[in-house]
């Protein structure tokens, strides 16, 4: 009997909001290698916002995920068969393989993990590129100084809670703003942040204002829409703001941001970025978020679906803000 | 018969559009002067579009124009009378001695003029603070590389104009936008422009389609609303807005922007600045507008409306947009 690899497929764009007659199915067999070759079995999916945006045809930062091929996403697992001398049988690596449960790879955008501090699945979340937007926007575009007060929307999830524990750990005041009390309890009491905002509340702005005495010198914004507003309202002199995802307008919502003219009176910067195209930052930053997840000094969350079967469902939940943490699907 | 000054106070904030009626004219004897103080005649005064900004009681980033005083605004003049070794009758000064005929200063805030290459006027247009504010966006913020296309909002006017020459001269495509044919006719015909999109035809977003046909890399922008979210359907990866004025929304009209999430899709640094922050540029950038005015390498356009009592009038057509190139008052 042969042994079959599991893949999912884009089998149709979304009109508006993601459903799962989207993805569809597959088996196939499990590829055989070549010289110079590696087969891996998948042991942790990555689910991440931005896999919303390539489901459309739509002219973005990266190109489309094309229709009937495997839907892509970050993976971990371990290297099962090899034909290349830089990786062996038992190797833990960090891959691009997609939404399956084999990949295969001539080894090059292959990297070797360390699981000796840090789980492996940790390299998918706060020290994998999550923690890594984190990190870059929070350093390179924020460049919070200590006393300022950074703002980080989507407060709970794989990057808001890394930004925001990096920016309490230069000194700054610090306030989440998540959907639910209990998010927002996660927020303040596992991840430390000074405050946070449950935007579902219905008081958005009165609670901002509340949480923020000394307005806003710096924002990450993950969310868009009314959360954005709200901070624009707050923003203080040449505050900065880093644009890292716009999820509430993801699934084609008409989005208008209001306080555009806070940009011109408060002289703030907004800048936009995909931390992929910094990749020379990447090694500083997994250094030091390898370095705080192993000393139990960054702490973080994880919401982890089981079977690859679960993932459109996972995938859906996410986009809808289901998850709490990381979203990741097991695949073993 | 003791000469009088004669001048404009703030008399009432607008509510929405300005009026003649929130300005109150008033004769009050000409300011003796005392020890180190110097009287000047003012000749021309200067209208801004931020002075609308500072007619509102709101947080913004000058402190408001205040009730029952004179009416701000930049003036160049004569000194008629001085008892400050540093001036003498005669020197042509610029000062922000507001909407008036004279003004009494201790000599701060007062710089001498070389006229002999350059009309007076200019050092409140194209030489002086629009001018510098150009200057300042383009070569700080937008920062174009040759082959680049810039655009400009409000291209005909005293800041823009000098954006589009300026950035013509580094080798950019540069497109304008203004209001009517005459206005795109002079933005071309004139100030030398690539091409000019006139919003007010009605077919913005196919016109400036046309006119940038390998996207916007680099936008100055002046007005906001339907133009802003225009030219950010056009943006190219990596490109730069620098935000000078919102005129579209100082009346408080509502001007939600529905395109924001180009700054994230296309990696967008936007970024507001008063050109007053930033004075250490100023000596250079007035230094590098003289020399290119002397020259007769800068065009510009006046709009001159005749004594004090004009003001309040050409200051509302200012903000309807019915002046053409650098508004002034002339005082004598």
């Amino acid at each position: 009997m042969t042994e079959m690899n599991k893949q999912f497929l884009l089998a149709s764009r979304p009109q508006g909001q993601v459903s799962t007659g989207n993805f569809r199915l597959v088996e196939r067999p499990v590829p055989e290698i070549g010289e110079g070759e590696v087969l891996v079995r998948n042991h942790y999916l990555s689910l991440d916002p931005y896999m919303r945006g390539r489901m459309d045809d739509a002219r973005s930062y990266a190109a489309p995920q094309k229709l009937d091929e495997v839907m892509q996403g970050g993976t971990v697992g371990e290297v099962v068969a090899s034909r290349n001398p830089a990786f062996a049988v038992g190797d833990k690596v960090l891959a691009m393989f997609g939404w399956q449960l084999y990949g295969k790879s001539d080894g090059s955008l292959m990297m070797k993990l360390d699981t000796s501090r840090v789980p492996i699945q940790a390299y998918l979340g706060c020290v994998g590129m999550p923690g890594i937007t984190g990190w870059y926007g929070l350093n390179k575009i924020i460049e919070p100084k200590a006393g300022e007060t950074v703002v980080v929307s989507a407060a709970s999830g794989a990057v808001g809670s890394v930004v925001g524990q990096l920016a309490k750990r230069k000194g700054c005041r610090v306030v989440g703003v998540a959907g639910g009390a209990e998010k927002c309890r996660a927020v303040t009491e596992e991840f430390g942040f000074d405050a946070c905002v449950d935007y579902k509340a219905g008081k958005l702005r009165a609670d901002l204002k509340a949480a923020t005495p000394d307005g806003i010198d710096g924002y990450f914004e993950n969310v868009g829409g009314e959360v954005l507003d709200a901070v624009l309202r707050r923003m203080n002199a040449f505050g900065r703001i880093a644009v890292c995802g716009l999820i509430a307008g993801y699934d084609g919502n008409p989005m208008p941001t209001h306080e555009f003219r806070s940009i011109l009176t408060n002289r703030l910067k907004v800048q936009g970025f995909i931390v992929s195209e910094h990749m020379e930052f990447w090694p500083q930053a997994r250094r030091e978020l390898a370095q705080l997840v192993g000393d139990g000094a960054l702490k973080y969350r994880e919401t982890i679906a089981q079977g690859l079967e679960s993932a459109p469902e996972a995938f859906i939940g996410l986009l809808k803000g289901r998850n709490f943490g990381k979203q990741l699907v097991k695949l073993i």
